[in-house]
């Protein structure tokens, strides 16, 4: 909206502090995909191969967890530096289209459409599961899923079966919405509250600057997102380290140290 | 039983079948419980103090479950051989009376009785949660929580609160009953399949066999253990190598190879 | 400089290429730091406890590595969106005069100087080991630890060893130079070959532009950066997706999908 | 020997015990295995293909590592009982004609012979690295490879370049000999400690006793197991807790708890 100038009035893009993506997105996504997964299915992890679309900050946090729960995890990326860093990370990095013929559980994670597909279902094994974590329910093409059934039908709270006319069942949790919403409790209050206090502590903040501003996208002051921090430290009682004066002057001066 | 002469009839310990405590016990427990944990509280247990006590099979699977969950795992154990080998898989080791004071989740696995008792509820920190992953409901000591408690209640499903009389609240999971089983839904069948099959296969052996047997207990026959194995590789998938004709006489002989 | 108005040219800051620091500083210097630990003293890493100062991305790769290797690791930071990152992903947080007493190896990686000194020398135990990871050999304070010893001797190639006047044993590894760089043999090519085509490409860039841009500091060109890590993924054999063109048209169209 | 009725004395298989195989051959082999290979190679062990044959302590001891170290680790087995264990643990399980075709890394742990063998080497691709950390330098089958070599030469210290007749090159470190003996310095210390006590007061044992036992293989005394582990647990400062007098009863007593 910015580049087109449609955007009227200034934004502080809350989703891109420190304190929300980096511990929300991941850790908090993380966790309640795979809890999602788990109150749906009551499927064991371990020895699964679990295949993840997208190595964002929520493909990483799904990825390292499933990871830590003894499953196999197979990344699919279109972005180079993305897949580079899940390799490097000990993850396989295949095309989609190879990893459907392999992977036991899908999970969608890219903020994008149509990731599984009509081509991807037709070369699935018997059995797989499919669940979105990343965006709206379009990240599984299910209309095409649809017309490839010849039956369909609820077998468990949040699992809907597919039977191909190949005989062949797939399962989709949640109808394809965020299954850490629809089948868990989403992110737990311990890490949304970060994400709460970003957006109230920019609201008090545009309320008093808002007019100072133009009319584009910013990003979360850094105070605001060190405060955040620092409070969910005490809170756990973590305690950490301040520079010394010396310390201070050494790392501001370039001329020191060379 | 054996031991003490009281024992009428041969048996055989399918628990201690390889592909029986290896896996239900290990991967089952593991991941069920941190099911359990999860849908009984909603709680993040990315960067909690998560203790464990007892690091047999289900206690290490429990661990290396909650470690993949980002949780920092402490053990406690009464046995020097399992204390070691918690300590060189990278865990804390702490008597229990130490471990109670930074805990914010305590699950115990040790198969005996009062080991979560008064003197820790009395020094753990207001909010820890308490749930019993290893036995009867008798591994935490409920009946001493409730003496301590003033105030006793339901907050959620399957978590009660204890407001102590200093004003401390606990929180103990499903009773103290076996959390994955009470509030998950045990393993899953994908592990427990295995441990069916040694039971079938095991009655069928002591059909067969059992008058010739005396009244011991017996372990698994090793055919069936791996028998079990292989049928479970093959419905994922999944081949082994075999040993060439040469490679099974090396073995076998000890004058080769030095 | 810049900010002082020192700069008198244009710089392309190849350290913040995502293809340098996210892989020569993490990958890199995560395992050459093990790898340097490893021939300097032969010590088991499995068990002990290991304290790495700061958790910038040099850091957190000594950090991941020295758990993968069975360590139980320690973070220390001053900045609160670190420490809560090091805490989220599992590891303990404590000041470091706290993690000096329990300490058996302690690697610097802040970019800042005498970040171990006098009073964390004087707490730690009989037999701590010493490293530098992250800059000059300022990091760990030497002068203040000659002054406290009254023997110094060199033990076995790159370790010194430093007696106290308590009696009290402690280990300096390099010197207090780059452990990874001075005791092992530096980042492997096959990470370094990405510092590389980056330097490369953008001297190639400020040789073409260069007249065009004003004496700041700029960031490595987005294109250079995913070029580099399509140029590595292809040397690995390693397939991507590419997004379809109705993807393409989803992802930059901010009316669709709300 | 024993079942050949060759053993003319009693012996005590202190390899069995708990604190030699658990930590000695899993911690201590897991760890100069990779210390080996870096010593030997300096390559980046992140994102490669590594190879571990066999799942035993030893091999599962430098599996656990290479991932630690950010390997994707795939694991060949000849026993279903193991393979299957590698694979709740999420490695990748693939027969090693498969795993050949892959591999950047290839380890050997076995015990057995010719385990690598010409079909491998000619599906290997050009640059593997092959190296054995199980038994004697029978492991892989060198002299097949000599057969299969158009030119053989020392590139490095501990490493030999065998360039195939089709132009491929393959790499062997330590010439097939123990690479964590060979190219590193074998277990540390701090793990050998625990083998040589178990073999000390072995020693001790047998002198005692050794004239009322028969020409058999004895496990190593429990006791003995027990007090090299509080020994070490001691030597680390690690405090464990105790059974109180009513959990001794509760453990031992069967009629309890049902």
């Amino acid at each position: 909206m910015e580049q087109k100038g449609d955007l009227k009035f200034p934004v502080i893009a809350v989703n891109n502090a420190d304190t929300k993506h980096f511990f929300d997105n991941r850790y908090g996504t993380g966790q309640s995909t795979i809890d999602g997964i788990l109150r749906a299915t009551n499927v064991l992890l371990a020895g699964k191969n679990f295949v993840v679309s997208g190595y964002g900050w929520c493909g990483r946090g799904i990825a390292m967890r499933a990871r830590g729960m003894g499953a196999n995890v197979i990344v699919t990326e279109i972005s180079p530096l993305k897949a580079l860093e899940a390799v490097m990370d000990g993850f396989s990095v295949l095309p989609l289209s190879d990893a459907a013929k392999i992977g036991d559980i899908f999970i969608t994670a890219t903020g994008n459409k149509n990731v599984l597909s009509e081509k991807h279902f037709k070369s699935m094994k018997d059995g797989a599961i499919m669940a979105n974590a990343g965006h709206f329910n379009v990240e599984i093409n299910i209309p095409a899923l649809n017309k490839l059934a010849k039956k369909v039908r609820n077998v468990r709270g949040m699992v809907t079966e597919y039977t191909l006319k190949s005989g062949k069942k797939l399962y989709m949790l949640a109808e394809g919405r965020l299954v850490n919403l629809v089948a868990a409790e989403g992110h737990p209050p311990t890490v949304m509250d970060m994400s709460f206090a970003n957006q109230t502590l920019c609201t008090q903040y545009i309320i008093k600057k808002g007019k100072e501003l133009e009319p584009k996208v910013y990003d979360v002051p850094r105070d605001i997102d060190e405060m955040v921090a620092r409070l969910k430290l005490a809170s756990m009682n973590i305690r950490i380290d301040t520079l010394t004066a010396e310390q201070k002057k050494y790392i501001a001066d370039w001329t020191a140290g060379t």
